[in-house]
C-alpha cells in the first residue's frame, strides 16, 4: 500500500493529522493495533483547552462537541477545610470543555470514515524502515500477513509504548523523565456530578480529584501508592476514601453510584528530544508524558499535529521545508511549558513527602498564595486554559 | 535594671521595635551580646521592600536612606545565554531600595541614642526567667558581671543561634526547617557595579548573583558546595567563576577590584510556630530564617515588629490583647509567604541535581516562562517589591 503521509496509532494526535491533512488534499493511512471498539472506548483524558476547541470547530468537528461538552470557567480548589474557585474564564478570558478523549476519537474516526479515509484497525505496526530515504515503510501485520506501508513520511502517534520511537537509532534521542513515588486510581461512576466545576483537593491523605463526563457520569481520582494494587480497593472503600478527602466543606457531599470501571495508573514525566528524525516525526505520547493533574496530555497532542499538519501542507503545496525542519523545536517549546506546568500543579496537590513537614507548609503556602494573587492565579488559569502561542 | 519591654538582640529587628515603642512613649532596653562597631559593620542583606522603606521613613530614619539607597525599579534575569528584565515597578507599582542592613543599622543605634534610649552593648542575655508571670526577667552578663533586666515583656530578636527561643518549654514549638546542598560564597569588592540592577544568573556551573551596595562598592556572589572551604577560593578564582557565570551575554563584562571581605553562608529554610510563648514574642532570624535569594530576611524581621509595636501599642494605651494574641498567627502568613518564595527563587535558579536532567529543563522552562507570560513575571515581582498584605 502506498500514501503520502504515514501514521501509527489512531489516537487523537494520529486521527487528527489524518483529518488535518485530508483537508490539504494529503492522503494518509493510519495505522492502529487496536481494534475500533477499543480505541473508542478507551476512558483517557477529558478536559479540553480553548486552543484544542478552537482546533475542531474549526475542521468541522465541534458539532456534538458543542451539543455535550460542558463549558467550565473555573476550578475549584479544596484545602486546609477551605475551598476557592480559580475564575479562569474571568482571569484569561478563555475557558476549558469537558469532553471525553473517546468522544473525540469517536467523532474522529466518523470524519475521517465519511470522507474516504483509511483506517486499518488490528493492524500492528513492527518496524520502520527506510526513514533516511525519501520513501520510508511502515511493516505491519494486519490479517496474518506482513504488509508495507509505503509513504513520503512516517508520523509516529503510537505512544509511549509504540514501536515508532524505537526506529531512532541510539544516541539521536536525549530522554529526560521523572518518576514518582504515586499513582492514580481513577474511577467511573454512574453517578449525576455534585458539582458543575472539577475540583482539586490536596489533603493530608493524598490528593482527589473530582471530574464529570456528562451529567450522568462522575469521574474521581484518589492518589494512592505507586505500588498500590487494585485488588485492595472494593468500590467502598474507594467512596469511603473519596469522602474524607472531598468532604472537607461543610454541607458538601459526593453523589455516590456504581462504579463503572476501575484502575490505578502511574504517573510519569517524560520528554524525548528531537521530536523529528529524517523522514519520522514524533507526536503525542509518543514523545512526551505528562502527569494527568494539569490536564495537558491530549491538548499537547492535538497541538503537536496541528504543526505537523501545517508543516507538511507547506512541504506539499510549495516544497518549503523550513515548517518541517523546525517542528521539534516549536513543539518543544509547548511540551516543556506544560512539563512545567503539570509538575507544579503535581508537586503542588498531591501530598508528597510525609516526613517533611516543611513541605506540607510549602504547599499550604502556594494554596494559599493562589487565593490571594490575581497575578499568581493566573499564571495556573492560563496554563489550565492553554497558552495560545509560547 | 527595670523596662517596659526587654529585647534581646540588637539587629534591625530589636533596634527597630525599641524605636516604634519609644515613638509610642513604651520603654525599651535593647541588649546587645556584640560591640556597636561589630553590628554596624556586620555585611548582611541589602535589599529593602517598599514596605520597609515606607516603614524606616514614616518613623523618621528617611535622610540618608534617600540619599544614598539606590532605588531599583527591576531585575534582570540571566539564563542560557539571554537576559531578560523583570520589569518590577511597571508590573507591580512598587519597588526595592537598595541599602545594607549595616546602614539600617546604624540609623537606628544613632536614632534610639539621640532619644536618650538604652542598648547594651557587649551585654550577653544568658536565660530569660518568670515567661509565664507579668515581671520576665532577662539575665545577662555585663560588664563581668550577672544583671537582671525585668519587664513587663521579652522580645527575642537573638537571630538562630540565640537564647531567647530555647527559653520555651520543650514540646511547645514547632519546627519546620529544610537544609540545601550548596551554599552562597559572596565577596564585597572595590569595585564600581557595572550595571544598575541586579543580575540573577543560572548557569550550568551555579547560580550567581551580581549586585551592589553602593556606586563603589559591588557585593557578588556564587553558588559553591555546602561543605566548601573558602580557603580554596584565592580572589583571581573567583573572578574567574564569576566572568564565567555572569559573562554569557555578548559585549557584557564584570568591572572588577580588590576583595574587601568574603566569606561562605550556608542556606537555610527554618520556621519555628508558634513566634510567641506566655510573655515572650520572638522576631525575625530567632523564628525563621530564609535562603537569601529572595532577598527576604531583613524584610521579614522589620515586618514582623512592626506588628509587634502596633500591638504593645494597643496594650499599653487600652489594655488591648487582641493584638499581641494574633501576633503570631498574623506574622506567620507573612513568614510563609517568604518561606515559598525564597524556596521558588531558590530551586529555580541554582543548580540542583547534577543527575538530574529533567530538573534542569524545568528550570529553564520556569525561568523562560517568566519573561513570556506578565502573569506569572507579576507573581515573582510582587514578592520580591513585597506584598502589602498577605
Amino acid at each position: 500500500m502506498r500514501t503520502q503521509v504515514g501514521i501509527v496509532g489512531a489516537g487523537p494526535a494520529g486521527l487528527m493529522l489524518s483529518h488535518l491533512l485530508h483537508r490539504q488534499g494529503i492522503s494518509s493511512v493510519v495505522l492502529e493495533s487496536r481494534s475500533r471498539d477499543y480505541v473508542e472506548h478507551r476512558v483517557r483524558a477529558g478536559v479540553l483547552e480553548q486552543g484544542s476547541v478552537d482546533l475542531l470547530r474549526a475542521t468541522g468537528l465541534g458539532d456534538r462537541l458543542d451539543r455535550e461538552g460542558l463549558r467550565h470557567e473555573g476550578i475549584e480548589l479544596r484545602f486546609d477545610g477551605e475551598s476557592h474557585r480559580v475564575a479562569m474564564t474571568e482571569l484569561t478570558g478563555r475557558a476549558i470543555t469537558v469532553y471525553g478523549q473517546q468522544e473525540v476519537v469517536k467523532d474522529l474516526i466518523a470524519a475521517r470514515l465519511a470522507a474516504g479515509g483509511t483506517i486499518l484497525f488490528s493492524a500492528e505496526a513492527t518496524r520502520l524502515s527506510g526513514l533516511e530515504s525519501p520513501s520510508p515503510v511502515v511493516h505491519y501485520r494486519y490479517e496474518g500477513r506482513d504488509e508495507e506501508l509505503h509513504c513520503d513520511f512516517v508520523v509516529g502517534c503510537d505512544g509511549f509504548h509504540g514501536v515508532s520511537r524505537s526506529a531512532v537509532p541510539d544516541g539521536v534521542l536525549h530522554t529526560y523523565e521523572r518518576t514518582y513515588p504515586f499513582a492514580w486510581l481513577g474511577v467511573l461512576a454512574a453517578a449525576a456530578p455534585a458539582v458543575d466545576e472539577l475540583i482539586y483537593a490536596h489533603h493530608e491523605r493524598g490528593f482527589a480529584l473530582y471530574s464529570m463526563r456528562s451529567p450522568e457520569i462522575s469521574r474521581l481520582y484518589l492518589q494512592v501508592p505507586a505500588d498500590e494494587d487494585i485488588a485492595d480497593w472494593p468500590d467502598e472503600r474507594i467512596w469511603a476514601e473519596l469522602r474524607t478527602r472531598l468532604e472537607t466543606v461543610p454541607g458538601w457531599s459526593l453523589n455516590e453510584g456504581p462504579i463503572l470501571e476501575k484502575a490505578i495508573t502511574p504517573l510519569r514525566s517524560f520528554v524525548v528530544e528531537p521530536m523529528q528524525w529524517q523522514r519520522l516525526y514524533l507526536a503525542g505520547d509518543a514523545v512526551h508524558i505528562v502527569p494527568p493533574t494539569g490536564a495537558k496530555g491530549m491538548n499537547l497532542a492535538l497541538a503537536d499535529v496541528a504543526l505537523l499538519g501545517d508543516a507538511f501542507a507547506a512541504w506539499y503545496a510549495d516544497g518549503r521545508t523550513d515548517l518541517l525542519d523546525d517542528y521539534s523545536r516549536t513543539a518543544l517549546r509547548r511540551v516543556w511549558r506544560a512539563q512545567q506546568f503539570s509538575w507544579w500543579m503535581t508537586s503542588m496537590l498531591h501530598r508528597l513527602n510525609a516526613d517533611d513537614p516543611y513541605e506540607a507548609k510549602l504547599q499550604s503556602a502556594a494554596l494559599r498564595y493562589l487565593t490571594t494573587s490575581p497575578a499568581y492565579a493566573t499564571s495556573l488559569a492560563e496554563n489550565y486554559v492553554g497558552l495560545p502561542t509560547v
